[in-house]
């Protein structure tokens, strides 16, 4: 049975109300009747009724948390860091996997609306969301922060990765490697995916190689077979009569460790057949063998950054729009090399 | 602002209480006048107060989990499917990440049972905290699952891997191998450690290799700094006087990944040099070359038994002890060879 305010009165021998005083700390209790009630406090385990509580105060101290996939580190990496921020300030997280689905979003935001939460941070919205407005309707009726994701003319606060910084760095390092026969892997509909489409599309124009243009989409890109996944794939395309050397810039570490297998299964040597560049360094990039050259994207300070944001704008009530934004940065490991 | 039932009923042109029989469907309304309100719903992101229908029907539709640390990629995949099952059936969760700390795993139940929570998953909860008795107190005032953990004669719920056969096979394997010469890498207090402990010594015993135990401790084995700690750690032991082949019983794979990473900066190979056997079979465990040899710790499995055990409890309103306890099982890969 769950224990109430009447239990820890029984067993203080006292009356509710002097363990209301007590709880509220709003009128003077003696310090051995407040002992007492605190000993049956804790005897009891007794917590007070926060659900009660907020619908006086009209706030539930909840945050909802969404996310495409927890099985991609670089979500949960993230939602720790936003966790422990939120944590220190009182409030708790509900957390919402869409399994990368936009009208899964939809109804885990509307879900998220119905328990009353105080605020939604979202990480890597669906495109498609964020182009029919749902968004900015959601935006105008609750404390809402968005992690990267489309987000242009979109009136939503945000913190934002330059991730085209990233990713032209990526591929100026390949192109000064001397590699002209360079791959773009992506998953499917993503914004992040589709602005690193474009600076690798701008950069092969920009250099004059845009006849070697080579897209390859692996489906799902932030689930547990997505490593799998690209490495079949990889791995027949592989088969068949590629240029060598060859490199790959991919949109994320997880598609990156794919087409590493590819290359393992196919028996060619990454760095010396095969140069891989991931995006988001998360922490298998750094402990395989060879270390992965990628983009770092920030996930403790996306994490830092989002969690502050929400609670300043619960806070101070702020409706103006915010932007924070963050610059990625090329890693150089051993994944790639200078084509001789 | 909020959306209210009042701002649907003015939408749709209709009384506030037309909108609350279509909201909970039990008084006849035509049906071009539901769907006049349908749509307003829809039109205005409109969801109803579950908040205020939790302190009627005394049930919040939540769930509490509490984890150790999401970084370490076993937790959030044992989470995802917990939140899928309970998604499905219209409970939200409370996501708890305790950093491995026990008085954190204190606080952080006790915030959730002030939020009324319908029930609790305690993921790998701490052996302190079952010992002192705080886990069975909690398990009388609220339905309680605890996945693995110090259990032995402990009156909460259960769901269980027998993490003892799978360290057998383990210790066995390597003992068949030829090796003499086998370290035991475990983490600061956790029961899980505490139990391969054990069967690691048993192993030694029964086949006369007792004065070769070799235990280290690496300190937190579930955080993003495991394998770069563990690196360290293993790195300055194989520079002092180790005789090869010499081989590793690891307590996670993170473990493993870290003693595996000290083996290539000391320039010794894996498996001729150096046998790694993990524990738990995170996505990295085979997607790292050589690929590791662990034991499986049927994650999604855990999670599923888990929320249909929580469910199943808060149904039936039923009090008698559940254990459900799964077999763990060696998985063999490339990262042992036999002593020649």
């Amino acid at each position: 049975m769950k224990v109430n305010i009447k239990d820890v009165a029984r067993e203080a021998g006292v009356s509710m109300s002097t363990v209301s005083r007590v709880l509220n700390n709003n009128y003077p209790v003696k310090a051995e009747t407040k002992k007492r009630v605190e000993d049956a406090i804790e005897k009891l385990n007794f917590s007070p009724n926060v659900l009660a509580r907020s619908l006086v105060n009209q706030n539930t101290k909840t945050i909802g948390v969404v996310a495409p996939s927890i099985d991609n580190l670089f979500f949960p990496t993230v939602i720790k860091e936003i966790e422990h921020i939120l944590r220190k300030n009182d409030y708790s997280i509900y957390l919402c996997d869409t399994d990368d689905k936009a009208s899964e979003e939809i109804n885990y935001i509307k879900s998220l609306l119905g328990r009353q939460v105080d605020g939604i941070i979202s990480i890597d919205p669906k495109t498609e969301n964020m182009k029919n407005g749902f968004y900015e309707d959601i935006s105008k009726t609750i404390p809402l922060v968005c992690i990267n994701g489309y987000n242009k003319d979109i009136k939503c606060n945000f913190v934002l990765n330059d991730e085209v910084s990233g990713s032209i760095q990526a591929m100026e390092h390949l192109i000064a490697l001397g590699h002209k026969n360079i791959f773009f892997i992506r998953g499917e509909k993503s914004y992040s995916y589709d602005l690193k489409e474009n600076v690798y599309i701008e950069s092969l124009k920009k250099h004059k190689l845009l006849r070697n243009k080579k897209i390859i989409n692996i489906g799902h890109g932030n689930s547990n077979e997505t490593v799998e996944n690209t490495m079949n794939i990889i791995y027949s395309k592989l088969k068949k009569n590629v240029k060598f050397p060859v490199a790959f810039f991919c949109c994320n570490d997880l598609i990156a460790l794919g087409v590493m297998n590819a290359c393992k299964k196919s028996e060619l040597h990454v760095p010396n057949d095969v140069s891989i560049i991931g995006f988001d360094n998360i922490l298998i990039s750094n402990i395989i063998e060879p270390k992965l050259t990628t983009v770092d994207q920030n996930m403790y300070l996306l994490g830092e950054k989002s969690a502050n944001m929400i609670l300043d704008i619960i806070k101070n009530k702020d409706n103006n729009l915010k932007r924070v934004q963050l610059n990625t940065k090329l890693i150089i490991r051993n994944s790639c090399k200078k084509v001789i």
